[in-house]
Order: C-alpha cells, then sequence, then structure tokens
C-alpha cells in the first residue's frame, strides 16, 4: 500500500529540502517583485528549440477542416508542408469563429520558428487577453498542435524533440473512470475490467456529485473509498477525483479516509476556483492534493504551485493553451519539487498531445491519465499502423514527424473547410 | 483637490472601523470554512424580487437577431411579451454558437422568476463551468438583460426596480478617454472637449502601453500626470487606468505621483490576473486601487475584496454576467465598506445597463464610466425620445418598463435569426 505522507511526496519528488522550497515563502515586501524571481524566469525560458530549424518556416495557410461533427486544424508553410490536429467535436462546435476570427489570422505570415512568442502574442493582440479562459486556450492550443506537427514533418523528428530531450519511448497510464451513478460494487467492476482490458496499474474514480454533494453521495464514497483498495489490492495505485463537489471540512474528511486507504492524490477537492479554500484543504492533509485543470492564467498557477495550494499541478494541454505554455507550468512546479500530471479532456486525440508532452517533460507524472478512445477517430500511428492502445498498461510514445500520426485520407477527402 | 488616504476613504465610505474590518481578517484555520461566513451569506441572498410576478413567466422562445453587424438578444414569454437587449458587435460575432448551443436551450420553457437560480444552474449544466470567462459569461449576460427587459414591461417596471430600491433618477457620469498615443496637451485638449460636450465633473484617462509598459511610456505617464491636473483643476475628479501595464514597482512609482496630484483611483496598475502583485501595490499606496473588470469568478472576486487587495471592485456587467450577479459583487464590497465602479466595455448599450445597476446599488460610486456612443445604435429611451446623453455632467436613468429603450422598428424588420 502507498501511502507517502506530504514530506515523504517531496522527498520522493526529489526536493532539497531547504533550497527550493525557500523559493516558495510569501514576498510581501512592497520593494521587492510581488513574485519569486525564480517563477518568472522558469516560465520565460525559451521552450522551442528554435536552433533545429537553419530557415523561416512562414505560415502561408489556416484552415478549419469539418467532416460531420468533427473537426481538424490544418496549418500549411509556404514550402507546402502540412500539419494537422485534430480537435474535440463539442467544443469546436461552439468555438470556431472564435478560432477563424480572433486567433488564426495572427498567425498567418509569421515565422513558425518564434512560436514562443507568437502563442503570447496572440494573447495581447487586439485585447484578446479579455478572452482569457479555456474556451479561448483551446482554440490557441488546437494551432499550436498543427503547427508543431508541420515543424516536426519539416525535419523529421517527433513533437516531443522540438520541446525538450526525450527521456522515455513510452509511458505508465492510470485509467479514469467516470461513472459516478452506479453502485459501488458495479464501480469496482468497471475498473477490473478497465485494468484487466488496458494492463493498467494505476485507476481514477469519482468521489462526490460533481459541483456539489449530497447525503447520499457522501454515503456512497464513504463505502466506495475502503472498497476498491480491499477490491484492487495494494499493488494498485489509486487516485480520485471530486470535481469540485466539496465544501473544504467535508473535503477534508474524505480526504482522511484516502490516507487511511493509501490513496496517491485527490483532485479538485473543492470548487476549481476556491484557491483559499484548496489550500486549506491540502494544509489539512497528508494527501497531495492535484488540481489546475480550469486554470489559463500563468500568474494564478503561479500562486497554486508557490503557495504550495496543490502538490500536483495538473495543466490541462488544451485549456491551458497548448504544450508550450503546459511546459512552463512544469517548470515552475519544478522549482518546488512538484510533479505534474497533465489533464487529459475526453473525446478527440487528448492522450496524443499528453504523451508528447510527457515524452519531455521529467517531473511528469509516472502514470498520465488515459480514458481509452471514445470517439472512434479514423486515425493510425504511423510507428505501428493501429490507434494508440494500452499494452500492459503503457503506451508508446509515437517516434514518428511531428505528432506522429496519420488521418484516414478518404475520411478527410470529404472534410470541408468551414468559413467565418 | 481630492486626495483621500485608504483611511479616509473608507471613512468616506461609511465602514465602521472596527466592524467591517473584522471580515477581512484572514482565515486559515482549517475547522472552520475558509470563507467569511457574511461574504458567502451575501452572495447568496436572492437578488430578483419574484414577489412582484403573482403568475408564472414561461420562456417560450429565445433569437438570436442580426442586421448589419449588430446583433439583439430577443427573448418571448408564453403571453406573448417581448425583450430585447443589443449585444457588443466586435465580441458577439465570435460567440453566437456558444450563446445558441451552450447557453439559450437552457433558459427554454423556465420560469423566468427562477433568474437568479437559472443564471447559476446555466453555469453548472453540461459542464459549464469548464468555459468560465468573460466570453461564457457575456453570453448569459445580454440574455439576462433580455429577460429582465421583458420581466419589466410585463409589469410595468424598469428593470432596477426588479432587483432594488430605485434610490436616484439619474447618475453622474465620469469620461473615459482612451488615447494612449497622442502627446500629454492633445489629451488635455480631448478631456477639455469631453467635459465642454457632456459636463463631466470627473475624467479618465489611460497611462502605461496596455500590458506593458516602456521608457517612452513612462515618460509620458510622468509629464500627463501633473498636466491634467494643472488644466482641468482641483475641482475635478481624475481617475487614470493603467490597463494592466506596469510590474509593481513602477506601479507603485506612478501611484505616488497619482497621490501627490490629488487623483482619486488607480485601475489596473498591474496585470489583470496577477492579484498578489494588486495587492502589494495596494498595500503600499494610499490611493484607492481599482480592478476586477476581467474577472468572471465569485470566489476570486470575493478574495479581490475580503483581502483588501482592490478598494474599488469593477465588476464588469457583460463579462461577470449580468446585473444579478454584478449586484451580488457589490454586496459582498459593502461588507468591506467598499464602493463599486462597474466596468463598461466600450461599443453596445454598455452604458444603459450600468445606470440600471447604478439605479439601485446604493453603494455604486457618484460617478459612473461614460464613453459616448461609438456605434450610432438605432435606438432611444422611451422616456425622452432620443438616445442616452449626458447633461451637466448626469444621465438621466429610464423610468419606462424593462431596459426602457426602444429600437428603431424599421432598422430591426430587416434583422434576420441567427441559425446554429
Amino acid at each position: 500500500m502507498k501511502h507517502p505522507s506530504r514530506r515523504q511526496f517531496f522527498k520522493t519528488a526529489g526536493l532539497a529540502s531547504t533550497g527550493a522550497l525557500a523559493l516558495g515563502a510569501g514576498c510581501s515586501n512592497a520593494k521587492s517583485s510581488p513574485h519569486t524571481e525564480a517563477f518568472v524566469q522558469a516560465w520565460n525560458q525559451p521552450v522551442l528549440r528554435r536552433g533545429l530549424f537553419s530557415d523561416p518556416i512562414v505560415i502561408e495557410s489556416i484552415d478549419l477542416l469539418k467532416r460531420d461533427d468533427q473537426y481538424f486544424v490544418r496549418a500549411r508553410s509556404k514550402d507546402g508542408t502540412i500539419g494537422m490536429a485534430l480537435t474535440n467535436r463539442q467544443l469546436m462546435n461552439s468555438l470556431y469563429p472564435m478560432f477563424l476570427i480572433r486567433i488564426a489570422p495572427f498567425f498567418i505570415g509569421k515565422d513558425a520558428r518564434d512560436l514562443d512568442t507568437l502563442v503570447q502574442g496572440v494573447f495581447t493582440v487586439n485585447l484578446n487577453y479579455k478572452w482569457q479562459g479555456a474556451p479561448f486556450w483551446m482554440c490557441v492550443a488546437w494551432l499550436e498542435f498543427a503547427i508543431l506537427d508541420l515543424m516536426g514533418k519539416r525535419i523529421g523528428q517527433p513533437v516531443g524533440a522540438l520541446l525538450g530531450d526525450r527521456f522515455r519511448d513510452k509511458t505508465s497510464i492510470y485509467y479514469a473512470n467516470g461513472d459516478r451513478k452506479s453502485p459501488p460494487e458495479n464501480v469496482v467492476e468497471q475498473l477490473k475490467a478497465l485494468i484487466a482490458q488496458s494492463g493498467a496499474r494505476a485507476v481514477k474514480f469519482k468521489l462526490g456529485a460533481r459541483m456539489r454533494y449530497t447525503e447520499a453521495s457522501n454515503a456512497r464514497d464513504l463505502a466506495i473509498i475502503p472498497l476498491v483498495r480491499e477490491e484492487l489490492g495494494d499493488h494498485t495505485t489509486l487516485y480520485v477525483d471530486s470535481n469540485s463537489s466539496f465544501d473544504a471540512p467535508t473535503a477534508i474528511r474524505m480526504g482522511r479516509e484516502l490516507q487511511k486507504y493509501g490513496y496517491d492524490f485527490f483532485e479538485e477537492p473543492v470548487r476549481f476556483d476556491d484557491y483559499e479554500g484548496t489550500k486549506v484543504v491540502a494544509d489539512s492533509l497528508d494527501i497531495p492534493i492535484a488540481g489546475g485543470e480550469q486554470e489559463s492564467s500563468q500568474y494564478r498557477f503561479q500562486w497554486l504551485i508557490e503557495k504550495d495550494a496543490v502538490q500536483i499541478p495538473q495543466p490541462d494541454l488544451l485549456f491551458f493553451g497548448g504544450l508550450i505554455r503546459s511546459i512552463r507550468v512544469a517548470r515552475m512546479a519544478k522549482l518546488m519539487g512538484k510533479k505534474v500530471v497533465p489533464h487529459m479532456s475526453g473525446f478527440g486525440l487528448g492522450i496524443l498531445y499528453v504523451l508528447h508532452y510527457a515524452s519531455v517533460v521529467t517531473n511528469s507524472n509516472e502514470f498520465q491519465e488515459f480514458k481509452g478512445d471514445k470517439d472512434g477517430i479514423p486515425y493510425i500511428v504511423v510507428d505501428t499502423g493501429k490507434p494508440l492502445e494500452s499494452i500492459n498498461g503503457e503506451i508508446g510514445i509515437p517516434k514518428a514527424p511531428g505528432l506522429g500520426v496519420e488521418f484516414d485520407p478518404d475520411y478527410l477527402s470529404a472534410a470541408k473547410v468551414v468559413q467565418r
């Protein structure tokens, strides 16, 4: 059974006990910056390895393609190289004018080698910063993925290699289950089936009633916490996610149960934007608190990390605006000896982007979130000729150029360009 | 010359020196709620005066109408009453699918008397909370305005009277100037012209370079701060807005200049989402810091208010999701003896919504933001037969039912319903 105390967790994560923690000390002296200089420096370091590219890669066109209810972003450079990224259909259907009016035009004619600054520039141009939030940054993220795909294809490198040193070719996954309605015994059966099918050594399941709790949901939670441990055994790593369900006292009560049964993290215990409340919960428990998936602000993520309100920052690669920005979060997390567990939205190809992230972010978690393929997307991984799959609890990280996947050309041939 | 110290400001705003401030004390004891109960209570009190309506008002249809590049929201109840609200054209053009897919359908068939809970419900339904941010809440706000217009027309009351006791029939305005490029002398001429044309006794102008500062912008700022005071005299109330331009040390330097020349507030001194930085600036200065226009989270606005990071909270009636939610912010502000200055986006009919807000929010500022009519919108105020205008620095608050305005029927007759 794993039940690291907060201190053990930090030790495992390689935190120098005096050095790194001191960075987290509050700084309310008006004469110095309100932010520890190290966090700002970590954020500001270049991410894209510009030196890999000797010539400009001028972005000539960006199109949004649609077939059925699936949307693809296609970026093309002046020399004819093409990059493609699949979006999330049930999100892009509400976002396409924002993408076409406020985001895509800014990138046309620009040099893709400046992607670090372009991703920042699109936020400040035309008052776009007032659009801060997941919808805006999702659009930027999908475009960034398409451009990185293009750049990788141009030089024959996988996307990860453009952003850092690839240190693993595969990663373990945890399988996430989303069922809040079935009785505990049924959820246990589902988890066992997911483990049998994927070989996963780690799973996550839901607590609470999503954004609220009831007497019934509390009773269910108090039953399912020990039951899952008992049924899945001490060798399984267990995570839970309450999706903002609790107030602080109830979260602390649940957290103590989770500690008793050796759970490894507790995600979004209280309202996702109640950061003081999150910190109160974290300060009261030993189990690491995971959070940040709804966050799209550099400064607020810094707050979560620097104040130790979350022990496991969870940038969502879409909601936070792509791989480059999410790597910056990992760098801030590293200053505090924290591991990141990138959050993954269901649908679309979220896991593909998580894999490339995990291939170069050395403080990304051992287990990456996996939710299976809900969409039946017509694609293959170039390396294997098959869709991504978990074998013995691990997924191989594509090595082929760019994102390393290919969409069915027959399917794409009937896709139409979406007009503003 | 007005130059209230922080303490004088609180005194003016009617803060009991011991009672109300004590509410702001930090609460990091895990055994109690992380939030002062009074703030949660202030937020949760009903806003809409349900008792004014004896029968259900079932919302039968919601349409988005478009003519040229203007969009109108039209709500119709089962009995045939119609409510209308103009949106902001350069925002709605990127938002209409979000409005039509994620927001409008939730309200169909519902009783408008439940508007308080509907506005909350649309945020939690279908994972909409992941869309937190100005774009989502703007859509909710425009729909709320249309529904309130409908409700007011149904019982022959102006919108304000549905939400509180109307305590003023007109309000003073401050004229906001947005010119960052012209030399100081030219801005002074512009301000004088705005004052001459509107009779305003208060003005606001820009500092910094919007989201950044340069040596040149600093030099300009240090010249314009004394010049405007000198040219407009001690009888004019002066505000400035830096739009997130500075870091904390530079903001504090500017703030000291502003204090020297008796300015009355300093808006968004540092990055709008850098709340620790905002607090550092506020704690170092006597001039009240205004902020919060980009905020759309209840919890984060509470933080800004409770931690005294801003002395003047500025909910944007659009970005924060409408009149009901922005009245809740004013109630939280009142606990700390703070006045609110609702932020107003340019274009559209922002001032109309600000007027109704100011008619019932007793701790709203003496001067409301006004930016003139940039759009030439084809409407009249029913009371006067003319568009809203500032006379002797004051604007009358419509008394006619609903929002109290009428759009040109000829103009509207050619508008088309926007399809999903």
